[in-house]
């Protein structure tokens, strides 16, 4: 419960010279999640925040909005053949009167598969079942994030500073969430990147935190739809990747008001939606 | 349909220096894969060998193991509010007298979630529905793989090589099926790792090429339980990844006979399991 690593035996070539010693990898293990004691999706991930991790994924998929509708998470006696509890099941209770949406129990999905059946079917189903808009020209009385590119370039090297086991196995992603003004307020690692996500959310939700309105979220990775998806039923205003965005998380942004910031690298980066957040300077003249 | 790459209007920031232009991203959609008309998994894609994607996913089910199995595969209409097809759902239809196997029906799962509820019960699942025996040790009459390490370390350079996509988007996991000579067979990319070797396995199964036993499956990123269990469900003898593999896999391969490598960059690289197919050579004497 909760090895976020472990150690196996490997051969290792370098050069031709071979020598035999153990390595520490990334730990890997399917995790059950339950609602109400129905099961709802498996999810590979890497031990440990399991209750976060749950929570967080019934925020993805529109079930849980705030602390008070969640009455608790516990462990399931597990697959052993003995009984004993292999802490890969969690069953997530939801508080008298929520209402559980259609979608989530229509279909067992595994975790990144709460999209439609198209790219639009899958903007219209976030769309509705978003709680917060994080478009500010919708009424919002609070100013916009408005975010300096200097501080949006600061964030990896603080993201790679605060993960502790990224140099150890090479394996894991990392999801951080920055105040706007940069401070760092939680980092998570996991196998699985939209994992990471979920236990950022899930325990922002069991901490009262939800929405995230005045926050950037930063993933080590590519930013794909899952992960946009997940920012914007967090109430997530920016999401900010290192490495490249696909087609449907730019609609998804463009479409909910989302800041998307991709390629996010020393002092460059690219803005691909929601570029009102961030304060772009004209270029300098020419000599 | 079979579009790989979507253009999108970008602000790039660099160095303070900001300026407009469009963008190649990797295009991503859900697809729905249907088996004989019931709704089977969603996964998240690159558009492009949909079938082959489909039949490979359905070959890690242990539902299609040779090209006979499989009637055909079909677009059915899409979710369109005009009834158009969107091309993003497929229907398998497998031939007669095909039995299907009950933990593919029990839940509508995601392609990474066809494992069990612990990593136990996961590594017993895959060897009871493994059709091929990766094991020479098990009775095999054709002498194992045995490769250079030389011959490995030469992979990931021919894998960028040819790539035609991953330098426009930044976005793309690839999936390169080799010889055991070395000569490469094929390579497919996708927004989603799994989705790559699905597409790899399955247009093997398409040209009655599985058990894929004299190969070697090479990819881009790291080597999770879900892609080693494709290997073997493949038969696949050998995989390898540029970075770093889970615990899960490790173990899993170390059950199955499956060799995997690991962090195969330059002449370096690390063997978790399955080294009796690496021609090692002990250390050079010192000075």
């Amino acid at each position: 419960m909760g090895r976020v690593t472990e150690r196996r035996k490997v051969i290792r070539i370098r050069d031709g010279v071979v020598s035999a010693r153990p390595d520490t990898l990334v730990a890997e293990e399917p995790l059950e999640i339950r609602l109400n004691g129905k099961p709802l999706a498996i999810t590979m991930r890497t031990p440990g925040d399991d209750f976060a991790l749950a929570a967080g994924f019934l925020v993805s998929e529109g079930v849980l909005g705030a602390a008070d509708e969640l009455q608790n998470i516990v462990y399931c006696a597990g697959a052993m053949v003995d009984g004993s509890n292999t802490y890969n099941i969690v069953d997530v209770k939801t508080a008298p009167g929520v209402v559980i949406p259609d979608i989530t129990l229509e279909r067992n999905v595994y975790t990144t598969s709460s999209c439609g059946l198209c790219g639009k079917a899958s903007l219209d189903a976030v769309r509705t079942t978003t709680r917060w808009s994080i478009d500010e020209t919708e009424g919002n009385s609070t100013p916009p994030v408005r975010l300096e590119p200097e501080l949006l370039a600061s964030l990896p090297d603080r993201l790679r500073a605060a993960q502790r086991i990224f140099d150890r196995t090479g394996g894991l992603h990392a999801a951080a969430l920055f105040r706007e003004d940069g401070e760092l307020l939680d980092i998570r690692e996991d196998v699985g990147r939209h994992n990471a996500v979920d236990k950022l959310v899930g325990r922002a939700l069991q901490s009262g935190a939800l929405p995230l309105s005045r926050t950037i979220l930063l993933v080590s990775g590519r930013a794909s739809f899952e992960l946009a998806q997940k920012a914007v039923m967090a109430g997530l205003p920016v999401l900010a990747a290192v490495s490249a965005p696909s087609s449907l998380a730019v609609d998804l942004a463009a479409e909910t008001g989302l800041t998307l910031v991709g390629f996010l690298r020393g002092a460059s980066m690219n803005v691909y939606a929601g570029e009102h957040r961030i304060a772009l300077r004209a270029a300098a003249p020419q000599g």
